[in-house]
């Protein structure tokens, strides 16, 4: 069955955020894609994916933020600006981008599960917040037993072959569908580019029935 | 005397706007920010600058949306979304970037001038809504008659050394500003880049005083 017809009459439609864990207007996003969604009746669905292997396939080495040096200075007085706006904390990350490649494999292990966005958010907060390693399994295994899940059981199973090939292909699909930077929101086949966009991307999702 | 020194104690800070007539993301910012700069009590600085030897000194020949495709191609979505949101016309440009540096001087020249607003968002308007050369001295001749002025000694002017000097230094200005990309605001000494910091920019020049 395919997605449009499994909606209701007169139901919105949901938000999809790609993020990857490494990007700083993820991190922006992803904090607060689910209150803003819930005041206009939006669903959301998480999508993450790695940034690497898109920003290869369009002939780059690195975040345009590592490569562009002047850019790269005025991004952290933006981040900075952003999250007071926002009021969301926030810590320069003294690695970046930082290796995201498990908890985006346990995010996506999580497809479904109610604890996912909790999930999601905490991890970001480990990285913009208490610049830490996102993939130290303690500090992975302690936010999954503050969601009630058993830490060592999730990590080995995010870590199975399946969940490999489902990230990988989750990526694969990121560039096949045009993404070239992150967050970016599908609502529909629509997609905006950006946590600037975040605002018009819901106010679609939630007028279109 | 310096700027800071010339306000008055309990008046709002300017807002300068750099800009380039080529670019696409300056002219939503152009067409807004004088009405948007009212409603705070804020005043505008007009800082035309040419965005090319700007793109060069940072080791790019054109425009990042020509030389990236894929981000090239969701721009010009993105252009027509934001211009229906702002209730601004639009026409994708079937010349981009097109060339500014008339239009630039004339600008420059106006400095000052009670037209110079009102000149640059018909300009503007020229580009990115009737799709026309800007560097036609009919069509710029039209404009400054609207106006008020006299087209052909106004370019004639606005084509003598001492204002070609005048733009290339505001350029090179630009440049050890850390300017990146237009339109970019300044308020006192602190940056923001790109029309979705217009609204971050206004509102830190209405409350500096």
């Amino acid at each position: 069955m395919r997605f449009r017809s499994r909606r209701r009459q007169g139901e919105s439609m949901d938000i999809a955020i790609w993020f990857d864990f490494a990007s700083n207007y993820s991190y922006l996003s992803v904090m607060r894609v689910e209150a803003c969604a819930r005041e206009r009746g939006v669903g959301v669905s998480w999508r993450p994916f790695l940034l690497g292997p898109v920003f290869k396939s369009l002939g780059m080495d690195n975040s345009p933020f590592v490569t562009q040096k002047i850019k790269g200075a005025y991004v952290w007085t933006d981040m900075e600006r952003q999250c007071a706006k926002y009021r969301l904390g926030w810590t320069k990350p003294t690695t970046f981008p930082r290796r995201s490649i498990l908890p985006a494999r346990i995010a996506t292990l999580a497809d479904g599960q109610t604890w996912q966005g909790e999930f999601i958010r905490q991890v970001m907060q480990l990285n913009f917040v208490e610049d830490h390693d996102m993939e130290d399994h303690a500090a992975l295994g302690a936010i999954l037993a503050s969601l009630g899940q058993d830490g060592p059981s999730i990590i080995a199973a995010a870590e199975a072959d399946a969940i490999k090939q489902q990230l990988r292909e989750r990526t694969e699909q990121a560039r096949l569908r045009g993404v070239f930077g992150a967050p970016t929101f599908f609502v529909g086949d629509e997609m905006f580019w950006g946590n600037d966009r975040l605002d018009d991307a819901l106010d679609l999702a939630a007028t279109r029935r």
